[in-house]
C-alpha cells in the first residue's frame, strides 16, 4: 500500500511540474511505452460480441495458445495447465494466498511481492541478490538464510524469482538458477518464477527454473511488458503437470472465482491471437527488444559517466544505479540516503525515478530504479518511429531527453567548488 | 470455493447432456443473455490505443460518468467517490478485506458473499430474509440477531444488502430498507449495498440505503446485468463523501493496486460511454427490463402452476421457488432435500437450476434458484429479436422452452399413480 502511495506521490509531483511548464523527465514508471500493433487492435474490435461470462481459467482458445507458446519454448504444456487473469499480479496474489509457508524473496525485488505477502499474512525471508544480476537470491547466501529461518522456527514454503529482473534490468545466470532449484528441492520449496520480461531478454533466451525443476515451478507471465499492453491487464500462469499442479490450479480457480471471475473475454481473444505468435507480433517484440536495449544501454552509459555503479542492462527497460562512489560529493549537498537522492533529482531537475526502499533496499543506499521506456516519445507517432528506427538514440526526441539526463546527472554529481 | 465447483459441476453435466444430444434447459446461470449494442461495440473498438497503465480507481472520464449517473438518480456524487475494478465482485472482496468486524448477511443471498468473507477470514452473522422479498435481513429479526451476536462477544461491523436481489428476483420494501438503516446506525454498522440489478427493477426505482443513510453506505454496481456485459468485467463502487469514505477509498485503492491494478483501459472507455446514458443505451436497458419481466413472470406462472410457492419477480431475471407444498408427492419419488430436487430436474429433464444450499439455505428446504435469462435464444439473432419483441413469450424459441419447462415441472410433481 505504502509503495503505491509513493509511486502516486511521485507521479503527482511530476504532473504538477509539467503543469507549471517545468522540465520533466519521467523515468519512474514501468510502462513499456509502445503503441498497439494493428492486428491486435483489430482482434479487440472484432471481439466485442464476446460478452458472456466465461470459465474462470480462460477460454480453450486462450489456454491452448498459451500452452503452445510454452511448448514452442521447449516446455511441453497442456491447456489445462494454464490460467488467465486480469494481470499476472492477480495470479501472484492468488499463488501467495494458496501456497503454504513463508516466502523467500530476493532483495531488492519488485514492489508488489512484499505488499501482497503482507496482504495475505505471509511472512517474508529476504535474501540479497548476487552482484551479477537481480531477480534471484544470491545462491551462496540462500541456504544459510533458510537454515537460520528454520532455526527460528519458521517454515519456508516458496521462493519467488524474477527472470529477467525488475528493478535491475538483468537476467540471472543459468548456473545460479540451477543452484537455487537444487536448494529449493532440498528444502521442498515451491518456485514461483515471474517471467513477465522473458521476451525482452536482449541477447538470448533467459534461463528458467522450468528447465531444471519443472515439477515445483509455477511460471507467471503476461502481455504488459513484451507487447506494452499494461492497460489491458492480460496475465497468465502455468502450473506443473503433476497432481500438486492440478490441485494448485483448482485453488487458483477458487480464488479467481471469488475475486475477479475471469479475464475479460475480449482480452482473452487478444491473448489467443498474440500467443499464437503471428509474424507481425514476433516482429513487434523483436523491434521492442532492440529499442529497449539501445536506449537502456545509452542511459546506462550516462549513469556510469556520472560516476555511479550500475549493472549493465541485459533485458527489459530498467536500470538500478548506485551512487555510492560519489557519496562524498552528494553528502556535501545534503544527500545521504536513497530517498534524498530521488527527491533532489525530482526537485532540481524534474527527473523522476523510484528510490530503492520501494524495492526493499536499505534507505542508506544511494540507489534508485530508472525506467527507460517513457523516453520513446510523447505521441503515438513518435513511439512508432522509435520502434521502427535502426538508430533510435539519434531521433530528436530521444536525443534531447538523453542530453537532458546527461546534463542533470553531471550537475548532480558536480562538486560545489566546480563551476 | 465449493460453490464455484457446484456451479462448474452443473455446467459440465449440462454440457455432457447437450453433447449427447439430450434435451437441456439451462436455468442455472446468472447471465443476462443479451447481445452488445452497436455503439458499445464501437467504443471498445476505438479504445484499442488505450494500452497504458492508468490510475487504480479509474480514468477521470469513467469516474465522472459514474458520478453523473449517481447524481442524476438523486445522489449527488463527485468523481473522487468512484472506483472501478474488473467486476463489482473484486470491489466487494476489497470492501470485506478492509472493513472491520463481522459481516451481517441476509440468508439466502448470493453465493460469493460468504465465500469472500471466508477468504478474508471474516465471520458471518446470518439473518433470514423477510417473506416479501430477498436481499435484506428481516428487519424484525435483525436487532435480536445483533444483540445475540454481541452477547456472544462478537463485533458486528458491516451489513450487506442486495437491492434488487439475487436469488429471489425481488426488490426490498422501502420501509424495510429504512428500518435496517436505523438499526445499522444504532449499531454503527457500515452498509454495503450491492445494487448491480438496480437498473432492472421492473416497475419503479428500487429503494437504496443511499437515500436514508448516505454517510455509512457504500454502493457497488456494474454493467454485467443491466447491459449484459458479464464477460467484460466492468464494476464500480461509490463511497460516502465523508472522511471515512475517503479513507475507505484509499484502502480500496491499496487493495486494488496489489491485486488487479485497474479495470482494463478499453473497458473504462466503455463504462464512460454507457454511464453517460446515450439514448440507445437507455433504450437497450428499457427493452431488457421488459424482456426479463415478461419471461420472468411466465416462468413464475409455471412454478406456481406446478404447485410451488414463489415470490413474484419484481426485478432482474431470477426466481426462487419452494416446492414445500408438494413435498409429499416428491417424497414418494425419493426427493427430500434441495440438492435431490435439483439433481432430479437435471437427470430426468435436463433442467439445470442451482439448489438453495449454494445461497446458504438449509439443505432440507426444497428450494432452488432459477435464472430465466438463458431462454432468449441460442443465437445472437434470436437474442436481438427477443429484445425487440413486444410479445417475447410468443417467439418460437422462447415458447418452446416454456412448453418444455411446463411439461417437465408437471411431470416432476405428478403423483406416481397418475398416468
Amino acid at each position: 500500500m505504502t509503495m503505491h502511495s509513493a509511486t502516486l506521490a511521485m507521479n503527482e509531483a511530476m504532473e504538477a511540474r509539467r503543469a507549471a511548464g517545468e522540465n520533466v523527465l519521467h523515468l519512474g514508471f514501468g510502462e513499456a511505452g509502445l503503441p498497439v500493433p494493428e492486428s491486435v487492435a483489430k482482434v479487440l474490435a472484432t471481439a466485442a460480441p464476446l460478452n458472456s461470462y466465461g470459465s474462470v481459467a480462460g477460454s480453450n482458445e486462450a489456454r491452448s495458445a498459451a500452452a503452445g507458446w510454452f511448448s514452442r519454448r521447449g516446455h511441453e504444456t497442456e491447456a489445462s495447465q494454464i490460467i488467465f487473469a486480469p494481470g499476472s499480479k492477480a495470479l501472484l496474489f492468488g499463488l501467495l494466498s494458496v501456497l503454504d509457508g513463508d516466502l523467500v524473496l530476493p532483495c531488492p525485488s519488485w514492489v508488489s511481492y512484499a505488499a501482497q505477502a503482507d496482504l495475505v499474512g505471509k511472512a517474508v525471508i529476504n535474501v540479497p541478490i548476487p552482484q551479477e544480476s537481480g531477480g534471484i537470491p544470491d545462491p551462496a547466501l540462500l541456504e544459510a538464510a533458510l537454515e537460520s529461518a528454520i532455526r527460528d522456527g519458521r517454515k519456508p514454503g516458496a521462493i519467488l524469482l524474477t527472470i529477467p529482473d525488475n528493478p535491475t534490468g538483468t537476467v540471472a545466470d543459468a548456473g545460479h538458477v540451477e543452484a537455487i532449484c537444487r536448494t529449493a528441492a532440498k528444502y521442498d520449496l515451491a518456485i514461483i518464477s515471474d517471467e513477465i520480461y522473458a521476451e525482452l531478454s536482449y541477447d538470448s533466451a533467459a534461463p528458467t527454473p522450468l528447465s531444471v525443476a519443472p515439477d515445483r515451478t509455477i511460471v507467471t507471465s503476461g502481455l504488459s511488458k513484451s507487447m506494452a499492453l499494461g492497460g489491458w491487464r492480460i496475465g497468465f500462469a502455468r502450473v506443473p503437470k503433476t497432481d500438486w499442479g492440478s490441485e494448485l490450479m483448482q485453488q487458483l480457480i477458487g480464488v479467481g472465482s471469488e475475486i475477479w471471475s475471469s479475464l475479460a473475454a475480449p482480452m482473452q481473444a487478444v491473448a489467443a491471437h498474440v500467443l499464437s505468435e503471428p509474424l507481425d507480433v514476433t516482429e513487434h517484440i523483436r523491434r521492442a527488444r532492440f529499442l529497449h536495449s539501445t536506449v537502456g544501454n545509452a542511459v546506462y552509459a550516462e549513469f556510469i559517466g556520472a560516476g555511479a555503479l550500475c549493472r549493465r542492462p541485459t533485458a527489459g527497460f530498467y536500470l538500478y544505479p548506485d551512487f555510492e562512489p560519489v557519496r562524498p560529493r552528494l553528502a556535501v549537498k545534503g544527500i545521504q540516503t536513497g530517498p534524498q537522492l530521488v527527491q533532489r533529482l525530482l526537485d532540481c531537475y524534474g527527473v523522476g525515478v523510484l528510490d530503492g526502499t520501494a524495492f526493499g533496499d536499505d534507505e542508506s543506499n544511494l540507489r534508485a530504479r530508472v525506467a527507460t521506456s517513457l523516453l520513446y516519445g510523447s505521441t503515438i507517432d513518435e513511439r512508432w518511429r522509435s520502434l521502427h528506427s535502426d538508430d533510435p538514440i539519434e531521433l530528436p526526441w530521444i536525443a534531447k531527453e538523453l542530453a537532458y539526463l546527461h546534463g542533470s546527472l553531471r550537475d548532480l554529481v558536480r562538486g560545489t567548488n566546480e563551476a
